[in-house]
Protein backbone atom coordinates (compact mmCIF):
# COMPACT_ATOMS: atom_id res chain seq x y z
CA UNK A 1 0.00 0.00 0.00
CA UNK A 2 0.97 3.34 -0.63
CA UNK A 3 2.47 5.79 2.05
CA UNK A 4 -0.23 7.71 3.08
CA UNK A 5 -0.59 10.58 6.03
CA UNK A 6 -4.20 11.08 7.37
CA UNK A 7 -4.58 14.73 8.86
CA UNK A 8 -7.49 15.01 11.38
CA UNK A 9 -7.56 18.91 11.17
CA UNK A 10 -10.02 20.01 14.19
CA UNK A 11 -10.46 23.86 13.98
CA UNK A 12 -13.02 25.77 16.07
CA UNK A 13 -16.33 26.61 14.02
CA UNK A 14 -18.95 24.31 14.65
CA UNK A 15 -22.12 26.58 13.78
CA UNK A 16 -21.80 29.05 10.64
CA UNK A 17 -21.91 26.86 7.85
CA UNK A 18 -20.51 29.76 5.15
CA UNK A 19 -17.57 29.50 7.80
CA UNK A 20 -17.23 25.81 7.85
CA UNK A 21 -17.74 25.61 4.13
CA UNK A 22 -15.19 28.04 3.10
CA UNK A 23 -12.47 25.94 5.59
CA UNK A 24 -13.25 22.98 4.65
CA UNK A 25 -12.85 23.55 0.26
CA UNK A 26 -9.62 25.25 0.88
CA UNK A 27 -7.26 22.84 -0.01
CA UNK A 28 -7.38 20.44 -3.08
CA UNK A 29 -4.89 17.51 -4.01
CA UNK A 30 -5.95 15.31 -0.79
CA UNK A 31 -8.97 12.66 -0.43
CA UNK A 32 -11.60 14.14 2.34
CA UNK A 33 -12.77 11.57 4.40
CA UNK A 34 -14.94 13.32 6.62
CA UNK A 35 -16.28 16.74 7.92
CA UNK A 36 -17.96 16.30 11.72
CA UNK A 37 -19.14 19.53 12.80
CA UNK A 38 -20.43 19.99 17.00
CA UNK A 39 -22.89 22.64 17.63
CA UNK A 40 -21.99 22.82 20.96
CA UNK A 41 -18.32 21.99 21.11
CA UNK A 42 -18.39 25.23 18.50
CA UNK A 43 -15.24 22.88 16.43
CA UNK A 44 -15.14 21.05 13.29
CA UNK A 45 -12.93 17.63 12.48
CA UNK A 46 -11.85 17.78 8.64
CA UNK A 47 -10.07 14.45 8.29
CA UNK A 48 -8.33 13.74 5.04
CA UNK A 49 -5.93 11.63 3.67
CA UNK A 50 -3.56 11.30 1.02
CA UNK A 51 0.67 11.36 0.20
CA UNK A 52 2.79 13.07 2.78
CA UNK A 53 3.16 16.26 0.86
CA UNK A 54 0.08 16.51 -0.81
CA UNK A 55 -1.68 15.86 3.01
CA UNK A 56 1.24 18.95 4.39
CA UNK A 57 0.29 21.26 1.70
CA UNK A 58 -3.69 20.80 2.28
CA UNK A 59 -3.31 21.35 6.11
CA UNK A 60 -1.51 24.40 5.48
CA UNK A 61 -4.14 25.91 2.94
CA UNK A 62 -7.06 24.85 5.29
CA UNK A 63 -5.48 26.24 8.02
CA UNK A 64 -4.47 29.85 6.15
CA UNK A 65 -8.40 29.68 5.17
CA UNK A 66 -9.42 29.14 9.09
CA UNK A 67 -7.09 32.10 10.46
CA UNK A 68 -8.62 34.32 7.99
CA UNK A 69 -12.78 33.76 8.49
CA UNK A 70 -12.28 33.10 12.61
CA UNK A 71 -12.45 35.07 15.51
CA UNK A 72 -11.25 33.40 18.63
CA UNK A 73 -11.89 36.74 20.19
CA UNK A 74 -15.96 35.64 21.89
CA UNK A 75 -15.47 31.87 20.24
CA UNK A 76 -17.41 30.05 22.67
CA UNK A 77 -17.97 25.98 22.94
CA UNK A 78 -17.74 23.18 25.17
CA UNK A 79 -14.56 21.88 23.90
CA UNK A 80 -11.30 22.89 24.97
CA UNK A 81 -9.73 25.30 22.93
CA UNK A 82 -6.65 27.53 22.11
CA UNK A 83 -6.82 28.14 18.68
CA UNK A 84 -8.76 28.96 15.02
CA UNK A 85 -6.70 26.25 14.26
CA UNK A 86 -6.72 24.37 17.31
CA UNK A 87 -5.06 21.25 16.60
CA UNK A 88 -3.04 19.43 13.00
CA UNK A 89 -2.54 15.51 13.93
CA UNK A 90 -0.99 13.51 11.21
CA UNK A 91 -1.66 10.05 11.26
CA UNK A 92 0.57 7.51 9.47
CA UNK A 93 -1.07 4.76 7.46
CA UNK A 94 -0.26 2.35 4.51
CA UNK A 95 3.37 2.24 4.31
CA UNK A 96 4.54 5.55 6.17
CA UNK A 97 6.23 5.88 8.82
CA UNK A 98 6.13 7.66 11.82
CA UNK A 99 9.28 9.54 11.27
CA UNK A 100 7.53 10.81 8.11
CA UNK A 101 4.52 12.12 9.71
CA UNK A 102 6.84 13.88 12.26
CA UNK A 103 8.86 15.40 9.61
CA UNK A 104 5.02 16.43 7.99
CA UNK A 105 3.96 17.97 11.27
CA UNK A 106 7.41 20.22 12.06
CA UNK A 107 7.19 21.33 8.08
CA UNK A 108 3.54 22.45 8.72
CA UNK A 109 4.38 24.04 12.33
CA UNK A 110 7.25 25.85 10.54
CA UNK A 111 4.86 27.37 7.80
CA UNK A 112 2.07 28.22 10.42
CA UNK A 113 4.48 30.26 12.47
CA UNK A 114 6.56 31.85 9.23
CA UNK A 115 3.72 32.70 6.88
CA UNK A 116 0.44 32.89 9.25
CA UNK A 117 2.71 34.61 12.59
CA UNK A 118 0.95 31.57 14.66
CA UNK A 119 2.89 30.54 17.16
CA UNK A 120 3.19 26.54 17.32
CA UNK A 121 3.64 23.86 19.71
CA UNK A 122 4.34 20.41 17.82
CA UNK A 123 3.36 17.93 20.20
CA UNK A 124 2.77 13.85 20.85
CA UNK A 125 5.48 12.05 18.68
CA UNK A 126 6.74 15.54 17.29
CA UNK A 127 7.04 17.09 20.74
CA UNK A 128 10.70 19.16 21.09
CA UNK A 129 10.26 18.08 25.41
CA UNK A 130 8.33 15.67 27.22
CA UNK A 131 5.90 17.87 29.21
CA UNK A 132 4.42 19.10 25.16
CA UNK A 133 3.60 15.88 24.13
CA UNK A 134 0.26 15.66 25.61
CA UNK A 135 -2.15 17.70 23.70
CA UNK A 136 -4.26 18.57 27.17
CA UNK A 137 -1.16 20.42 29.20
CA UNK A 138 -0.26 22.16 25.92
CA UNK A 139 -3.77 23.72 25.36
CA UNK A 140 -4.17 23.82 29.28
CA UNK A 141 -5.24 27.63 29.87
CA UNK A 142 -7.06 27.51 26.29
CA UNK A 143 -7.43 30.77 23.98
CA UNK A 144 -8.02 33.03 27.15
CA UNK A 145 -4.61 32.05 29.02
CA UNK A 146 -2.36 32.10 25.98
CA UNK A 147 -0.82 35.52 26.43
CA UNK A 148 0.26 34.31 30.27
CA UNK A 149 1.43 30.82 28.61
CA UNK A 150 3.31 32.44 25.91
CA UNK A 151 5.31 34.61 28.02
CA UNK A 152 6.35 31.70 30.54
CA UNK A 153 9.72 30.74 29.11
CA UNK A 154 9.08 26.93 29.18
CA UNK A 155 5.89 27.43 27.20
CA UNK A 156 8.29 29.59 24.51
CA UNK A 157 6.58 28.13 21.32
CA UNK A 158 8.48 25.92 19.23
CA UNK A 159 7.60 27.90 16.05
CA UNK A 160 5.85 31.48 15.43
CA UNK A 161 6.06 34.75 18.22
CA UNK A 162 5.93 34.49 21.64
CA UNK A 163 2.68 36.27 21.69
CA UNK A 164 -1.12 34.76 20.32
CA UNK A 165 -1.90 35.78 16.86
CA UNK A 166 -4.42 38.37 17.80
CA UNK A 167 -7.04 36.84 16.38
CA UNK A 168 -6.27 33.07 15.75
CA UNK A 169 -4.69 32.32 19.17
CA UNK A 170 -1.94 29.20 19.23
CA UNK A 171 -1.93 25.85 17.31
CA UNK A 172 -0.99 22.34 18.34
CA UNK A 173 0.57 20.35 15.64
CA UNK A 174 1.11 16.85 15.79
CA UNK A 175 2.05 13.02 14.76
CA UNK A 176 0.77 9.91 16.76
CA UNK A 177 -0.32 6.55 16.10
CA UNK A 178 -4.15 5.83 15.15
CA UNK A 179 -7.10 7.18 18.03
CA UNK A 180 -10.56 6.83 17.54
CA UNK A 181 -12.84 9.78 19.13
CA UNK A 182 -15.54 7.98 20.70
CA UNK A 183 -18.30 9.91 22.60
CA UNK A 184 -20.82 8.10 25.51
CA UNK A 185 -23.88 10.10 25.89
CA UNK A 186 -25.92 9.61 29.42
CA UNK A 187 -28.88 10.00 30.40
CA UNK A 188 -28.66 13.10 32.71
CA UNK A 189 -28.25 16.80 32.16
CA UNK A 190 -25.86 17.05 35.24
CA UNK A 191 -22.56 17.69 33.85
CA UNK A 192 -20.57 16.72 36.98
CA UNK A 193 -22.21 13.10 36.89
CA UNK A 194 -19.88 13.14 33.07
CA UNK A 195 -17.09 14.92 34.77
CA UNK A 196 -16.72 12.39 37.46
CA UNK A 197 -17.07 9.34 35.06
CA UNK A 198 -14.43 10.63 32.72
CA UNK A 199 -12.26 10.80 35.73
CA UNK A 200 -12.90 7.22 36.38
CA UNK A 201 -12.39 5.89 33.09
CA UNK A 202 -9.09 8.25 31.89
CA UNK A 203 -6.34 6.59 31.82
CA UNK A 204 -4.30 9.01 33.68
CA UNK A 205 -6.35 9.36 36.72
CA UNK A 206 -6.68 5.12 37.44
CA UNK A 207 -9.03 4.12 34.32
CA UNK A 208 -8.52 2.60 31.16
CA UNK A 209 -5.26 2.44 29.42
CA UNK A 210 -5.04 4.68 26.40
CA UNK A 211 -8.02 6.55 27.16
CA UNK A 212 -8.10 9.90 27.51
CA UNK A 213 -11.49 11.28 28.93
CA UNK A 214 -13.40 14.68 29.43
CA UNK A 215 -16.96 15.41 30.92
CA UNK A 216 -18.97 18.14 28.88
CA UNK A 217 -22.30 19.34 28.35
CA UNK A 218 -24.58 18.88 25.31
CA UNK A 219 -27.02 21.91 26.02
CA UNK A 220 -29.51 21.61 22.90
CA UNK A 221 -30.20 18.17 23.94
CA UNK A 222 -29.38 18.78 27.89
CA UNK A 223 -27.72 15.99 27.97
CA UNK A 224 -24.03 15.52 29.82
CA UNK A 225 -21.49 12.94 27.64
CA UNK A 226 -18.19 11.50 28.34
CA UNK A 227 -16.39 12.63 25.08
CA UNK A 228 -12.89 10.59 24.68
CA UNK A 229 -10.11 9.80 22.54
CA UNK A 230 -8.75 6.23 22.64
CA UNK A 231 -5.63 5.71 21.00
CA UNK A 232 -4.24 2.31 19.78
CA UNK A 233 -8.37 0.75 19.76
CA UNK A 234 -7.13 -2.59 19.04
CA UNK A 235 -5.74 -2.44 22.29
CA UNK A 236 -8.27 -1.11 24.17
CA UNK A 237 -11.25 -1.61 22.40
CA UNK A 238 -14.68 0.44 22.66
CA UNK A 239 -16.51 -2.33 23.70
CA UNK A 240 -14.61 -2.36 27.54
CA UNK A 241 -14.47 1.57 27.13
CA UNK A 242 -18.35 1.37 26.88
CA UNK A 243 -19.20 -1.06 29.21
CA UNK A 244 -16.78 0.76 32.30
CA UNK A 245 -18.48 3.30 31.60
CA UNK A 246 -21.78 2.04 31.62
CA UNK A 247 -20.67 0.61 35.03
CA UNK A 248 -19.55 3.80 36.64
CA UNK A 249 -22.46 5.54 35.48
CA UNK A 250 -24.76 2.82 37.13
CA UNK A 251 -23.53 4.36 40.69
CA UNK A 252 -25.63 7.30 39.88
CA UNK A 253 -28.76 5.47 38.54
CA UNK A 254 -27.91 6.88 35.04
CA UNK A 255 -27.90 5.14 32.05
CA UNK A 256 -26.19 5.25 28.52
CA UNK A 257 -28.72 6.29 26.44
CA UNK A 258 -26.10 6.68 22.99
CA UNK A 259 -22.81 7.10 21.62
CA UNK A 260 -20.90 8.36 18.94
CA UNK A 261 -18.18 7.31 17.29
CA UNK A 262 -16.68 10.76 15.22
CA UNK A 263 -15.26 10.65 12.18
CA UNK A 264 -13.72 7.34 10.56
CA UNK A 265 -12.48 4.13 12.01
CA UNK A 266 -10.46 1.35 10.69
CA UNK A 267 -12.92 -1.45 9.66
CA UNK A 268 -10.99 -3.85 12.58
CA UNK A 269 -12.10 -1.33 15.43
CA UNK A 270 -15.45 -2.65 14.65
CA UNK A 271 -14.84 -6.46 14.33
CA UNK A 272 -13.54 -6.42 17.43
CA UNK A 273 -16.76 -5.13 18.47
CA UNK A 274 -18.60 -7.50 16.88
CA UNK A 275 -16.23 -10.66 18.32
CA UNK A 276 -16.81 -9.85 22.18
CA UNK A 277 -20.91 -9.10 22.03
CA UNK A 278 -21.58 -12.13 19.82
CA UNK A 279 -19.06 -13.98 21.51
CA UNK A 280 -17.63 -14.91 17.86
CA UNK A 281 -15.35 -17.59 17.83
CA UNK A 282 -12.45 -17.96 14.94
CA UNK A 283 -13.93 -14.92 12.62
CA UNK A 284 -11.58 -13.77 10.34
CA UNK A 285 -11.74 -10.28 8.97
CA UNK A 286 -11.49 -11.47 5.58
CA UNK A 287 -15.00 -13.20 6.27
CA UNK A 288 -16.61 -9.43 5.47
CA UNK A 289 -17.84 -9.48 1.97
CA UNK A 290 -16.37 -6.28 0.74
CA UNK A 291 -12.83 -6.73 1.84
CA UNK A 292 -12.59 -9.72 -0.77
CA UNK A 293 -14.08 -7.63 -3.37
CA UNK A 294 -11.99 -4.13 -2.29
CA UNK A 295 -8.81 -6.17 -2.55
CA UNK A 296 -6.63 -4.17 -4.64
CA UNK A 297 -3.92 -1.40 -3.04
CA UNK A 298 -5.55 2.02 -3.56
CA UNK B 1 -21.01 0.98 -4.40
CA UNK B 2 -21.37 -1.01 -7.69
CA UNK B 3 -24.53 -3.27 -8.97
CA UNK B 4 -22.59 -6.58 -8.15
CA UNK B 5 -24.32 -10.12 -8.36
CA UNK B 6 -23.27 -13.57 -5.80
CA UNK B 7 -23.62 -16.29 -7.40
CA UNK B 8 -22.94 -19.78 -5.40
CA UNK B 9 -23.65 -22.35 -8.76
CA UNK B 10 -23.94 -25.71 -7.45
CA UNK B 11 -22.69 -28.89 -9.51
CA UNK B 12 -22.69 -32.50 -9.16
CA UNK B 13 -19.22 -33.76 -8.94
CA UNK B 14 -17.43 -33.30 -5.74
CA UNK B 15 -14.78 -36.15 -5.51
CA UNK B 16 -13.00 -35.88 -9.17
CA UNK B 17 -10.39 -33.27 -8.69
CA UNK B 18 -10.28 -33.06 -12.43
CA UNK B 19 -13.57 -32.57 -13.12
CA UNK B 20 -14.04 -30.06 -10.48
CA UNK B 21 -11.35 -28.25 -11.61
CA UNK B 22 -12.10 -28.09 -15.21
CA UNK B 23 -15.76 -26.89 -14.06
CA UNK B 24 -14.33 -23.94 -11.72
CA UNK B 25 -11.73 -23.00 -14.30
CA UNK B 26 -14.53 -22.32 -17.08
CA UNK B 27 -15.70 -18.70 -16.49
CA UNK B 28 -13.41 -15.61 -15.89
CA UNK B 29 -14.22 -11.82 -15.60
CA UNK B 30 -15.63 -12.89 -12.40
CA UNK B 31 -13.77 -12.84 -8.44
CA UNK B 32 -13.90 -16.34 -7.12
CA UNK B 33 -14.98 -16.16 -3.51
CA UNK B 34 -14.94 -19.81 -2.51
CA UNK B 35 -14.64 -23.60 -3.92
CA UNK B 36 -15.97 -25.87 -1.95
CA UNK B 37 -16.72 -29.61 -2.67
CA UNK B 38 -18.14 -32.53 -0.12
CA UNK B 39 -17.35 -35.76 -0.96
CA UNK B 40 -20.19 -37.30 0.52
CA UNK B 41 -22.58 -34.94 -0.97
CA UNK B 42 -20.87 -35.37 -4.56
CA UNK B 43 -21.08 -31.79 -5.08
CA UNK B 44 -19.34 -28.27 -5.44
CA UNK B 45 -20.40 -25.08 -4.72
CA UNK B 46 -18.51 -22.11 -6.63
CA UNK B 47 -19.48 -18.89 -5.15
CA UNK B 48 -18.35 -15.61 -7.51
CA UNK B 49 -19.40 -12.50 -7.56
CA UNK B 50 -19.42 -10.10 -10.93
CA UNK B 51 -21.01 -6.76 -12.63
CA UNK B 52 -24.87 -8.80 -13.54
CA UNK B 53 -23.60 -9.22 -16.80
CA UNK B 54 -20.45 -11.26 -16.23
CA UNK B 55 -21.49 -13.64 -13.10
CA UNK B 56 -24.98 -14.20 -16.06
CA UNK B 57 -21.98 -14.99 -18.39
CA UNK B 58 -19.63 -16.95 -15.90
CA UNK B 59 -22.60 -18.86 -14.46
CA UNK B 60 -23.50 -20.01 -18.12
CA UNK B 61 -19.33 -21.10 -19.08
CA UNK B 62 -19.54 -22.90 -15.86
CA UNK B 63 -22.62 -24.59 -16.32
CA UNK B 64 -21.60 -25.97 -20.10
CA UNK B 65 -18.78 -27.29 -19.31
CA UNK B 66 -20.14 -29.46 -16.35
CA UNK B 67 -22.78 -30.50 -18.64
CA UNK B 68 -20.22 -31.47 -21.30
CA UNK B 69 -17.95 -33.27 -18.15
CA UNK B 70 -20.99 -34.47 -15.66
CA UNK B 71 -23.17 -37.55 -16.71
CA UNK B 72 -25.83 -37.46 -14.10
CA UNK B 73 -26.45 -41.27 -15.30
CA UNK B 74 -25.19 -43.20 -11.88
CA UNK B 75 -24.56 -40.32 -10.12
CA UNK B 76 -24.70 -40.94 -6.65
CA UNK B 77 -23.84 -38.52 -3.42
CA UNK B 78 -25.65 -37.69 -0.15
CA UNK B 79 -27.31 -34.60 -1.32
CA UNK B 80 -30.84 -33.92 -3.29
CA UNK B 81 -29.83 -33.67 -7.28
CA UNK B 82 -31.72 -33.58 -10.02
CA UNK B 83 -28.83 -32.08 -12.66
CA UNK B 84 -25.21 -31.72 -13.81
CA UNK B 85 -25.55 -28.38 -13.21
CA UNK B 86 -28.37 -28.54 -9.73
CA UNK B 87 -28.76 -25.16 -8.94
CA UNK B 88 -27.48 -21.54 -9.84
CA UNK B 89 -28.85 -18.64 -7.31
CA UNK B 90 -28.33 -15.10 -7.51
CA UNK B 91 -28.39 -12.31 -5.04
CA UNK B 92 -28.25 -9.01 -5.24
CA UNK B 93 -25.02 -6.94 -3.52
CA UNK B 94 -24.07 -3.19 -3.65
CA UNK B 95 -26.37 -1.54 -5.64
CA UNK B 96 -28.17 -4.26 -7.60
CA UNK B 97 -31.96 -4.63 -7.01
CA UNK B 98 -33.51 -7.83 -7.03
CA UNK B 99 -35.04 -6.96 -10.49
CA UNK B 100 -31.79 -7.18 -12.00
CA UNK B 101 -30.85 -10.43 -10.11
CA UNK B 102 -34.10 -12.19 -11.56
CA UNK B 103 -33.48 -10.98 -14.99
CA UNK B 104 -29.97 -12.01 -15.27
CA UNK B 105 -31.53 -15.65 -13.96
CA UNK B 106 -33.97 -15.55 -16.41
CA UNK B 107 -31.30 -14.61 -19.25
CA UNK B 108 -28.97 -17.72 -18.06
CA UNK B 109 -31.89 -19.61 -17.78
CA UNK B 110 -33.37 -19.05 -21.72
CA UNK B 111 -29.71 -19.88 -22.78
CA UNK B 112 -29.58 -23.16 -20.68
CA UNK B 113 -32.87 -24.58 -22.22
CA UNK B 114 -31.77 -23.03 -25.97
CA UNK B 115 -28.31 -23.53 -26.16
CA UNK B 116 -27.24 -26.67 -23.90
CA UNK B 117 -30.78 -28.39 -24.49
CA UNK B 118 -31.12 -28.28 -20.49
CA UNK B 119 -34.73 -28.01 -18.89
CA UNK B 120 -34.94 -25.15 -16.49
CA UNK B 121 -37.03 -23.98 -13.31
CA UNK B 122 -36.79 -20.55 -11.85
CA UNK B 123 -37.03 -20.56 -8.28
CA UNK B 124 -37.36 -18.48 -5.39
CA UNK B 125 -37.69 -14.81 -6.26
CA UNK B 126 -37.55 -15.48 -10.23
CA UNK B 127 -40.13 -18.07 -9.77
CA UNK B 128 -42.90 -17.71 -12.70
CA UNK B 129 -45.47 -19.97 -10.11
CA UNK B 130 -46.14 -19.95 -6.47
CA UNK B 131 -45.03 -23.59 -6.09
CA UNK B 132 -41.96 -23.64 -7.72
CA UNK B 133 -40.34 -20.65 -5.69
CA UNK B 134 -39.47 -23.45 -3.10
CA UNK B 135 -36.41 -25.35 -4.58
CA UNK B 136 -37.04 -28.63 -2.44
CA UNK B 137 -40.29 -28.94 -4.73
CA UNK B 138 -38.82 -28.04 -7.40
CA UNK B 139 -36.05 -30.48 -6.80
CA UNK B 140 -38.75 -33.10 -5.57
CA UNK B 141 -38.44 -36.44 -7.22
CA UNK B 142 -34.54 -35.96 -8.15
CA UNK B 143 -32.52 -37.03 -11.30
CA UNK B 144 -34.34 -40.05 -11.40
CA UNK B 145 -37.86 -38.83 -11.20
CA UNK B 146 -37.22 -36.33 -14.42
CA UNK B 147 -38.88 -38.30 -17.00
CA UNK B 148 -42.34 -38.18 -15.12
CA UNK B 149 -41.89 -34.94 -13.75
CA UNK B 150 -41.55 -33.09 -16.71
CA UNK B 151 -44.54 -35.17 -19.02
CA UNK B 152 -46.69 -33.16 -16.20
CA UNK B 153 -48.61 -30.14 -17.35
CA UNK B 154 -47.78 -28.17 -13.57
CA UNK B 155 -44.14 -28.73 -14.29
CA UNK B 156 -43.58 -28.46 -17.86
CA UNK B 157 -40.08 -26.34 -17.48
CA UNK B 158 -39.97 -22.34 -17.31
CA UNK B 159 -37.44 -23.24 -20.73
CA UNK B 160 -35.77 -25.60 -22.82
CA UNK B 161 -37.36 -29.07 -23.47
CA UNK B 162 -40.04 -30.65 -21.95
CA UNK B 163 -37.59 -33.78 -21.42
CA UNK B 164 -34.35 -34.34 -19.61
CA UNK B 165 -31.33 -33.90 -20.96
CA UNK B 166 -29.44 -37.36 -22.01
CA UNK B 167 -26.90 -36.88 -19.10
CA UNK B 168 -27.37 -33.55 -17.64
CA UNK B 169 -30.89 -34.19 -16.17
CA UNK B 170 -32.40 -30.51 -15.37
CA UNK B 171 -31.42 -27.31 -13.62
CA UNK B 172 -33.42 -24.55 -11.16
CA UNK B 173 -32.40 -20.76 -11.76
CA UNK B 174 -33.17 -18.17 -9.19
CA UNK B 175 -32.41 -15.03 -7.36
CA UNK B 176 -32.62 -14.70 -3.29
CA UNK B 177 -31.67 -12.38 -0.96
CA UNK B 178 -28.87 -12.80 1.28
CA UNK B 179 -28.56 -14.92 4.06
CA UNK B 180 -26.37 -15.45 6.90
CA UNK B 181 -25.11 -19.02 7.87
CA UNK B 182 -24.71 -18.43 12.17
CA UNK B 183 -24.17 -20.68 14.99
CA UNK B 184 -25.20 -20.14 18.38
CA UNK B 185 -22.76 -23.02 20.43
CA UNK B 186 -24.47 -23.88 24.29
CA UNK B 187 -22.60 -24.78 27.33
CA UNK B 188 -23.91 -28.32 27.69
CA UNK B 189 -23.79 -31.67 25.85
CA UNK B 190 -27.29 -32.14 26.05
CA UNK B 191 -28.57 -31.86 22.04
CA UNK B 192 -32.43 -31.83 23.37
CA UNK B 193 -31.68 -28.68 24.54
CA UNK B 194 -30.28 -27.10 21.30
CA UNK B 195 -33.47 -28.69 19.31
CA UNK B 196 -36.11 -27.03 21.84
CA UNK B 197 -34.09 -24.12 21.42
CA UNK B 198 -33.86 -24.28 18.11
CA UNK B 199 -37.94 -24.22 17.91
CA UNK B 200 -38.40 -21.26 19.93
CA UNK B 201 -35.74 -18.89 17.50
CA UNK B 202 -37.03 -20.78 14.31
CA UNK B 203 -40.12 -18.46 12.00
CA UNK B 204 -42.24 -21.23 11.24
CA UNK B 205 -42.79 -22.76 14.92
CA UNK B 206 -43.00 -19.08 16.83
CA UNK B 207 -39.73 -17.45 16.66
CA UNK B 208 -37.92 -14.68 14.76
CA UNK B 209 -39.17 -13.88 11.44
CA UNK B 210 -36.58 -14.42 8.76
CA UNK B 211 -34.70 -17.63 10.65
CA UNK B 212 -34.47 -21.32 10.36
CA UNK B 213 -33.22 -23.60 12.67
CA UNK B 214 -31.79 -26.74 13.91
CA UNK B 215 -30.36 -28.26 17.03
CA UNK B 216 -27.24 -30.80 16.59
CA UNK B 217 -24.57 -31.82 18.17
CA UNK B 218 -21.05 -30.84 18.02
CA UNK B 219 -19.45 -34.57 18.59
CA UNK B 220 -15.83 -33.31 18.79
CA UNK B 221 -16.56 -30.39 21.11
CA UNK B 222 -19.27 -32.10 23.08
CA UNK B 223 -21.42 -29.23 22.85
CA UNK B 224 -24.88 -28.72 21.49
CA UNK B 225 -25.04 -26.36 18.59
CA UNK B 226 -27.93 -24.25 17.74
CA UNK B 227 -27.38 -23.79 13.41
CA UNK B 228 -29.10 -21.52 11.50
CA UNK B 229 -30.34 -19.66 8.38
CA UNK B 230 -30.80 -16.05 8.86
CA UNK B 231 -32.57 -14.95 5.73
CA UNK B 232 -31.88 -10.92 5.62
CA UNK B 233 -29.98 -10.08 8.01
CA UNK B 234 -30.43 -6.57 8.13
CA UNK B 235 -34.27 -6.92 8.66
CA UNK B 236 -33.59 -9.98 11.54
CA UNK B 237 -30.22 -8.89 12.41
CA UNK B 238 -27.82 -11.29 14.50
CA UNK B 239 -27.78 -9.37 17.76
CA UNK B 240 -32.06 -10.28 18.02
CA UNK B 241 -31.40 -13.81 17.27
CA UNK B 242 -27.97 -14.21 19.46
CA UNK B 243 -30.07 -12.38 22.31
CA UNK B 244 -33.40 -14.41 21.50
CA UNK B 245 -31.19 -18.10 21.74
CA UNK B 246 -29.44 -16.54 24.54
CA UNK B 247 -32.79 -15.67 26.53
CA UNK B 248 -34.31 -19.14 25.76
CA UNK B 249 -31.17 -21.03 26.98
CA UNK B 250 -31.76 -19.42 30.04
CA UNK B 251 -34.45 -21.39 30.85
CA UNK B 252 -32.56 -24.29 30.88
CA UNK B 253 -29.90 -23.00 32.83
CA UNK B 254 -27.48 -22.71 30.01
CA UNK B 255 -25.07 -19.99 28.48
CA UNK B 256 -24.17 -19.38 25.36
CA UNK B 257 -20.07 -20.29 25.35
CA UNK B 258 -19.48 -18.69 21.33
CA UNK B 259 -20.86 -18.29 18.37
CA UNK B 260 -19.86 -18.50 14.62
CA UNK B 261 -20.53 -16.86 11.26
CA UNK B 262 -20.01 -19.60 8.53
CA UNK B 263 -18.54 -17.94 5.38
CA UNK B 264 -18.89 -14.30 3.92
CA UNK B 265 -21.14 -11.64 6.00
CA UNK B 266 -21.79 -8.36 3.94
CA UNK B 267 -20.27 -5.42 6.16
CA UNK B 268 -23.53 -3.93 6.79
CA UNK B 269 -24.18 -6.62 9.06
CA UNK B 270 -21.78 -6.33 11.17
CA UNK B 271 -22.57 -2.63 11.20
CA UNK B 272 -26.11 -3.42 12.80
CA UNK B 273 -24.28 -5.40 15.71
CA UNK B 274 -21.86 -2.55 16.24
CA UNK B 275 -24.82 -0.18 16.70
CA UNK B 276 -27.16 -2.16 19.04
CA UNK B 277 -24.61 -3.27 21.45
CA UNK B 278 -22.39 0.32 21.14
CA UNK B 279 -25.91 2.13 21.10
CA UNK B 280 -24.36 4.33 18.01
CA UNK B 281 -25.96 6.63 17.47
CA UNK B 282 -26.02 8.28 13.65
CA UNK B 283 -22.72 5.69 12.16
CA UNK B 284 -22.36 5.81 8.73
CA UNK B 285 -21.18 2.88 6.66
CA UNK B 286 -18.84 5.19 5.32
CA UNK B 287 -17.31 5.96 8.62
CA UNK B 288 -15.71 2.54 8.41
CA UNK B 289 -11.99 3.84 6.86
CA UNK B 290 -11.49 1.30 4.15
CA UNK B 291 -14.67 2.06 2.61
CA UNK B 292 -12.93 5.85 1.60
CA UNK B 293 -9.60 3.84 0.91
CA UNK B 294 -11.38 1.18 -1.60
CA UNK B 295 -13.46 3.31 -2.67
CA UNK B 296 -13.81 2.92 -6.20
CA UNK B 297 -15.45 -0.11 -7.95
CA UNK B 298 -14.00 -3.48 -8.38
Amino acid sequence: MAKLLECALNFSEGRREEVINAVVAAAQGVRVLDVASDKDHNRTVRTFVGSPEAAAEAAFRVSAKAVERIDMNGHRGAHPRMGAVDVIPFVPLGQATMAEAIAMARQVGQRLGAELGIPVYLYEEAATRPERRNLADVRQGEYEGLPQKLAEPQWKPDFGPDHPHPTAGATAVGARIYLVAYNVNLGTPDVEIAKAIARTVRAKTGGLQNVKALGVMLRERKLAQVTMNVVDPLCTPLYRVLELVRLEAARYGVAVVGSEIVGLVPLAVILETARYYLQLEGFRDDQVLETRLWGETP
